[in-house]
């Protein structure tokens, strides 16, 4: 089945955002079995959508349109495929009573040009939206499945994985299946090297590799029947994937390093407590983005200035004064700092230095350091980081969660 | 003039990347006057590049295809876009030396696939490229201009800035220039309620309303002369829509609401402290994006455990026990807390439910209290948001900023 991805907004061609909701669809298709063979935006105007879809009718199976569905006069996705497809848009009344909630929850008043989201072209299947006020669809028509989503990514990306894939994965004959082998540590370059031999050999399953903020990614893939399993054929490679790889590979079930650091500490019932400088909250905010959580995390003390660093944390003026506030002494005190206060089993601290100003010849822009206070010491780690500050913060957050699992595998940082 | 964007490159189509190549293009034309009309993504197959390249060449002026311009059998845009046109690929001698020369200075033998990249379109203008060994060009042709850039956005971006604008903007005869409008409070069709004499009844400038992750923008388009401003144009209807959205309206720079707040702590020189529970670090996060921040931030309190908002804050015991964490009075002992404890001139609380886990018929998923506490007392607001964990922690920090704002500027929450 050959897909393709219909964005309508005005604001992609104005170049405001990227189109990564095709990109996002365009990485889950093939799972379903579906190939993708064209990406196209249009703004919103009639007459170009019209021509868009009509051409999107002419040369493919699968049509996901996306954006459009709001409650503007602007939003015109459903009218046009309508339109096309000789379609009446009717109204559910289900769409009607939630939207009715919605503004009586919030004690707003509904305006008349919110029912339009209400609406939907005759025959179609509703795809429920639990995170904003617009619905979604599926239409079937001439042997062609149309299918309709929002355009915010918080929006689609759920309705897409619990309706949309399900629909078009049992209409396929054939599945692709993918395991991500995630890697922490060693670039990409090396990672390749190391396994050129297997890229290049396999054709079924195929390894592709690929870097991404920080860390490097393989991605496994195997195609089979349908009704079959791919899974005998992608654990061998797996297995001698880790075997040239070590411990660096943290994940093959495409956890994020920060995930299975967390199920780690809670797994192990671990508490812990953080002290944050240049992070600024960061870390915590991206460890209690986990439910679950709280069970083991305790509290996070972002100490920006020197005079936080020693009321909450107990670091001594002296230290500050002798080391500076980014140095392995001040990240050592936070962290056992932290850890007392906390009475927690772990306690961890990030100093350094996320610029672009702060830096200096001898403490330049990059420098972190990070420690982590346990019962029987401090483990603290100097990094040297690249980039600008959100990739600085970014980094340091990989290198914490990576000092956690390393520490509760017992595999030495 | 119309634009039309055709991108070329299977990776996009598997979603590995994003076209960031047609969203930088796409914020970029409008400066030359050009607007762009049409984005498409094709992957590195002769027959559908064709077809989407006869399109383009059928319904738009400007045709910029990007990527395929590479030494692998996979590139194939110049050998299409030649074939469409009816033009011989002919050698560049000036490209070959320079290939000589970069294979020669990296002592590398240079394959036979490499020359291809000094073939072009017979007639065409040459853009050199420093920063790879693909050169693009230029090709005039049946009254259309057609581009070739190669796909990496580090060699596009130049190629485009020193030789494509000044190109392009030369030969248009007007320009385009938008203001962003961003707004807090209201949503999408109350916006565009009040303002729909204004949206319809307009030419130039255009407004067009869109929602994004929990507010409104407003964008306004004046199209002037090459020659001209478009300035006085925009000014008058950006002041009518102040004057129907009042203090709603937050920025008319394309400033975020957090940075709005945070330029407003740092002009008034306004000290402050947060203590989070729900947000988990996630407010300190974003506040601390936002370099220059240190002289105003002091200190987040992320005060996860009861025992901690009670050691860290001074919240009493028999006010969680009473009225629960998640309370109007919670709220309000942790913001006068964190202000007593750091000493800083406004301190800010938020406590509330994220889930996806924890919430109660009393006290749902989404309902978040946050708190303001300053010189002259304590302004709480009670929350009631919608969607998964991601969505209420990224509203309840958008709630927050604006409450700094509108306690900053006075103009009452």
């Amino acid at each position: 089945m050959k897909a393709e991805i219909l964005a309508v907004g005005t604001e992609l061609l104005m170049g405001q955002i990227a189109n990564t909701n095709a990109q996002y669809i365009s990485s889950r298709l093939p799972d379903a079995g579906i190939g993708v063979y064209f990406h196209d935006v249009v703004g919103d105007n009639p007459e170009r959508l019209r021509q868009s879809f009509q051409l999107a009718m002419s040369r493919s199976d699968v049509i996901i349109l996306t954006g459009g569905l709001g409650p503007t006069r602007d939003d015109i996705t459903k009218e046009i495929v309508s339109e096309v497809l000789g379609r009446k848009l009717v109204p559910d009344q289900e769409s009607l009573d939630k939207l009715d909630e919605f503004f009586r929850k919030r004690n707003k008043k509904m305006t008349q040009n919110n029912l339009k989201q209400a609406y939907f072209p005759e025959g179609c299947t509703i795809i429920r939206n639990s995170n904003g006020t617009a619905p979604g669809c599926i239409i079937e028509d001439s042997g062609k499945t149309i299918v309709l989503l929002p355009g915010p990514p918080s929006e689609l990306k759920p309705m897409f994985e619990e309706t949309v894939m399900p629909y078009l994965a049992s209409k396929s004959e054939y599945r692709l299946e993918s395991v991500y082998v995630r890697i922490f540590g060693i670039g990409e370059a090396e990672v390749e090297d190391r396994l050129l031999d297997l890229i290049d050999g396999q054709t079924n399953p195929t390894i592709a590799p690929y870097a991404k903020d920080g860390e490097v990614m393989l991605r496994i893939t195997v195609r089979y029947p349908n009704e079959g399993t791919g899974t005998d054929l992608i654990g061998p490679v797996v297995e001698e994937i880790r075997k040239r790889l070590g411990d660096s590979v943290y994940s093959t079930d495409n956890s994020s390093l920060g995930e299975v650091a967390a199920k780690l500490l809670m797994e192990k019932k671990m508490t812990v407590s953080l002290a944050e400088s240049c992070t600024g909250g960061l870390l915590a905010a991206k460890l209690t983005d986990f439910p679950g959580i709280s069970e083991v995390f305790d509290r996070a003390a972002v100490t920006y200035s020197n005079r936080a660093k020693v009321e909450e944390l107990g670091v001594r003026q002296e230290t500050l004064e002798k080391y500076g506030a980014v140095s392995e002494q001040t990240a050592t005190e936070m962290a056992v700092g932290i850890k007392n206060v906390s009475g927690t089993d772990i306690g961890i601290s990030v100093t350094g230095i996320a610029g672009p100003g702060g830096g200096t010849t001898e403490k330049p822009v990059g420098l972190v350091y990070a420690a982590l206070a346990h019962r029987d010491g401090v483990i603290v780690k100097r990094l040297s980081l690249m980039g600008d500050r959100a990739k600085i913060r970014n980094l340091t957050c990989l290198h914490v969660f990576d000092m956690i699992r390393r520490y509760l595998l017992g595999i030495g940082n």
